[in-house]
């Protein structure tokens, strides 16, 4: 056990070491380093604020519900159980918090040069005030910092929401959750704004292994008659409108792919109707999906909300650990997703329509330059949201700008989403995104491609006022 | 309304940052800045020449006819007809040209970082010597001044061509074109050296929209039945010769995909009855469309004709745009390509034969480094086009040659290809394209590995020799 | 004919050129620029450490067996009777060895930029001390030195293996290979470690050429009725026995795609009866192949043979020249690869087991970010090779780096690989590939997101200890 040597989090981090661009840099950076956080996607928890109670420790806070940490630890041979992650009956292995904060810290080496360490040394280092890095001889420190703070007022949800200069944050929900949390946030008189997102995907996708129950629920709380074609459309139309009046400025839809359909009437009823009554087979799955991607963006162009597709996951990719641990643990892998076709029906539906916004994600980098560049910079209603996910690294970020800009310039994208359960990484996050977008410009004006005033209005843009004016926030 | 800031052309611009690379890049920059401009692939219109009457003003000369600004203008919900953009009736809204223009004007941040800003930077600095950039408040000042330059005789389009130091250009015609421009600009004694290419689309891709009337006037031009198999292709012999005759020394062909075949000669007979009988479907349209490229590249080796394909894209994604507007206005999007498979029947055929040759490009760039270079880097007859349309930005020439270089070399690439229809853009293309590949060659030389001498002639040989000797210009 | 220039080997080669990464990138490099080679995938030829006869001359060395070198010249019209190629009926064409040296020298030209002039120039520079550039003009001079060199002791196979420091190499062969090359090693009492890897393909793909011949000899090598299905398997672990007592720690596996399949037993059973009574179709040859990956990990679990699969390479895709030529003649061109839905089955079946252990390649670079970095970031089983074959440039290792660290880390992937048949370059390829890995680390640590004690300790990892551990050598 060799002593943890000092934490650095070094002021010109991310920035070209080219000493040209490194300069604009730092100066692009000023501009936005102190804007607000516009945080317009993002999957954290609303109780959070409703009841604003502290954290329990640095294991419960840290380790345990980003699956980003746990899979790579997973993936070098480490048990599940042995870092306390939740199994899908309920059940969680008897664990000491601190045994498994100690695991994380003997193999923080493996995440070297990945986001995630990027992540967790900012909220070491800036939330937390640590000095040494972490490490096997950290550990026991590093878990008594982070725990003891955590029972401090300064550390509860509402204090680091404040902190963080947090504008506005959008969590998902689903269509049967009564919003009940962001009712109470409202209720409190407290000032921050969190408002919700509506993700209909259990009750749009077929293959959800919660569907049924979920169909069911859906019926009883809109009370209409979802197992009717008409009536599951007016459930929809309903709880979009009580998500609106908490706030929702936008959809979300996680596919597996992002088919879109546009069938007549009386076939998308009689497709309904095989979905509701268990006759679908996995392509009436898949086109019943597509085709409510289709009536989402009709009831979209009547209720303004903007249409978010994150497509391209297979979900679960190991059968053995779903079963015992569930949704979410680190075993979801990209797929090829072609944008062309898949869009097409909806686009050639409401794709002019000025009111109609779509803005879309993407897993396959090969389509940044290929599809989705192109189709953002021709279709007035398409926007294309940041590096998501498995691509939202530094190296990914520059991919997605150095392949995107071209054809679709800079203001056909939305600026960042951090798309986090982790809400402590919320400002590291948006402080990486912001970096990059600055080292990015810097490059351009380095190379004399933009004038300096030039980019530092496009760096304010992406930070501050793309987010906002795309999600209507 | 602010005033117009200084509009800078920088000597630098496009080189690395860092000093090493930036102090090589010039010097091989210097090596082929002065060279004339080979063309061997584009879209402009051989009438410019043959009548060289004067351009009307700015909005028709640099927005109308360039698809890569204003389907950018679209994107953010700008009408088409606001910017005066032909109907597909030929009919056109009353726009005043000097209102599309500040219309193009107010928008003209979203082009920030896009090659089509560079391009048009230049054209403004170089061509018309203005020096505020473009905004809302010069666009009257650029307007009068490109539309009253426009007037004089340096800017007619054959004082142009002559200032732009252009050794020779091809334009791109239908088998179907009486090539009478380009026999006036050889009957008008005037030394411009402007040659067609040979594009034989519309008369064998069966869903082409004009593929019927197309066929009628092919038989009519050529006095063959080409209702006959046999007819058909002595047609095909016929226009090749004579477009030959006119200095065509390349043929080039638009299709979806690069699928080609090698069928029996009855079976070929067979699907071509069915295609001029009405009786072909997709797969048939697609199967034809692929024996066709075997069948000119057959041609090819008589006649000694450089083949070109252009495959890979999704014309007129937009349904109701294509209907108002019709083609080539933006809405064409790039697919995924298959060359390994794709293009085996026509090499298997002609593939190791000396005197053939065929110049691939792509809009799908995943295809660079696994297929394209591996089969350039192989194939006697295959040559490399370069980063093409939707790839021909700074970054997308970048990684052209970053992921074709490794298999395939410098010398398996055929130097540029401007591929415009927006002439004046013609010199400010082939200067991005010098300036990228020295760039290149400056960070291998200041990598160590290649010496400067070295790159010095490679820098020669992209920018000049390669593409004269691979084009037979 | 020029005179040859000098002919450098910067100490910088490799490096960026900003100085801080440079100063840092040195740094790095001079730790770990004497470790040991550890080689633990190529197809180096154990007849030469078993015989130690001195190589021929610098044609017969350097030109005829790589087919990196001759594929390029092929490209640019170069018959490959002219540089001694053997035919497929074993004989050759009458050529002078030295004029075939004059031939390739002539059009060295063609290299510029290439990883082969990296490593040539390597060999050139370091094995044989040349001083001037291979061209024209030297070829003779070079033909001479390096042939005169290789009838001395110092260029004997062993001598060069010594002072290359390899502290271990495996080669590759088919299971009908008696090894006697390797006995030979082992009774010779040189001390140099040479072991072999298990590479069934050829008794396990239905559609090699050679499969009918190689089942039968299997079956007399063996002793099992290897038409049977147990028996089958039996000669496969009894083999794979004899592999891992002759040192072999690994299998590898070439197949056109990476799917696997679990069947039920009879399944298997029938399908592999098909296969033995030549009734299985093109579907039956890729599910056996499939299947067979998933028989090859049970048999892994128990003998704790590490796992290697190199996918997705479309063999041969020149008929003429395969016909011939044969194999292994340049004329192989990747494939798109699917590895999310083409490993499931075998994943599902052993992904979770401790001691299973399988690398992946792939020749589809669009895999890196968006299939393997998260399949290996989540499956405890998988690790990643290193940049393959077409993707064993700088440029390509940049990549592999950039696009899988994100999700992969540095730590599921397995250090370097040379996977090649030139002896010589060994050196050359493994300082590539540690000078590159310094660059990227160096990037890293002078972007703040590394220290620079955590990068020397990654690059040593990496250089030495990785793929020692990841081949359990």
């Amino acid at each position: 056990m060799t002593a943890a040597r000092p934490l650095n989090l070094h002021p010109d981090r991310l920035f070209p070491s080219d000493p040209t661009q490194r300069a604009i840099a730092r100066r692009l950076y000023a501009e936005v380093a102190g804007l607000p956080i516009v945080s317009p996607h993002g999957h954290t928890d609303p109780a959070w604020w409703a009841v604003d109670a502290p954290f329990a420790n640095a294991t419960e806070l840290l380790l345990v519900p980003d699956h980003y940490v746990f899979r790579m630890l997973y993936s070098q041979g480490i048990d599940l159980d042995a870092l306390g992650i939740p199994r899908a009956d309920g059940s969680r292995a008897q664990v000491d918090p601190r045994e498994a904060w100690r695991l994380f810290a003997r193999h923080y080496h493996l995440f070297r040069g990945t986001p995630s360490a990027l992540w967790l040394d900012h909220v070491f280092h800036e939330v937390f005030g640590l000095r040494e890095r972490l490490c096997a001889d950290s550990a026991d420190r590093y878990y008594d910092a982070i725990t003891d703070a955590l029972q401090t007022a300064p550390f509860r949800p509402r204090a680091l929401f404040e902190r963080f200069n947090i504008e506005v944050i959008a969590t998902t929900e689903s269509p049967l959750d009564p919003l009940a949390h962001h009712q109470a946030i409202r209720d409190s008189g407290w000032r921050g704004r969190v408002v919700t997102a509506y993700r209909p995907d259990p009750v749009i996708d077929p293959e959800h292994e919660q569907f049924a129950q979920s169909l069911e629920r859906f019926g009883e709380i809109t009370g209409e008659n979802v197992y009717d074609w008409d009536g599951y459309l007016r459930a929809h139309r309903q709880r979009r409108a009580f998500f609106a009046s908490m706030g929702a400025t936008s959809t979300d839809h996680g596919h597996p792919t992002c088919a879109t359909a546009d069938l007549p009437p009386d076939q998308a009823r009689a497709l309904f109707t095989r979905v509701v009554t268990g006759k679908a087979d996995a392509a009436d799955a898949e086109l019943f999906r597509a085709q409510m991607l289709t009536e989402m963006a009709a009831m979209s162009l009547d209720d303004g909300l903007v249409m978010q597709i994150h497509p391209g996951c297979f979900r679960n990719h190991n059968r053995a650990l779903f079963e015992r641990y569930g949704r979410d643990r680190g075993a979801d892998i990209p797929l090829r997703t072609d944008y062309v076709h898949g869009l097409k029906p909806l686009l050639d539906r409401f794709g002019n329509e000025p009111r109609f916004r779509l803005v879309l994600f993407t897993l396959d980098e090969s389509t940044y330059s290929r599809e989705l560049a192109p189709l953002a910079g021709h279709w007035p209603c398409l926007y294309l949201g940041p590096a998501w996910w498995f691509h939202d690294s530094p190296e990914g970020m520059w991919r997605f700008r150095e392949q995107t800009l071209g054809t679709a310039g800079f203001y056909n994208t939305v600026g960042f989403n951090d798309d986090t359960r982790a809400f402590l990484s919320i400002p590291a996050r948006h402080d990486v995104a912001r970096r990059i977008d600055c080292a990015v410009l810097a490059k351009l004006v380095a190379e004399h491609r933009l004038e300096e005033d030039e980019a530092a209005e496009v760096a304010r843009d992406l930070a501050y006022r793309l987010p906002k004016e795309a999600y209507r926030l």
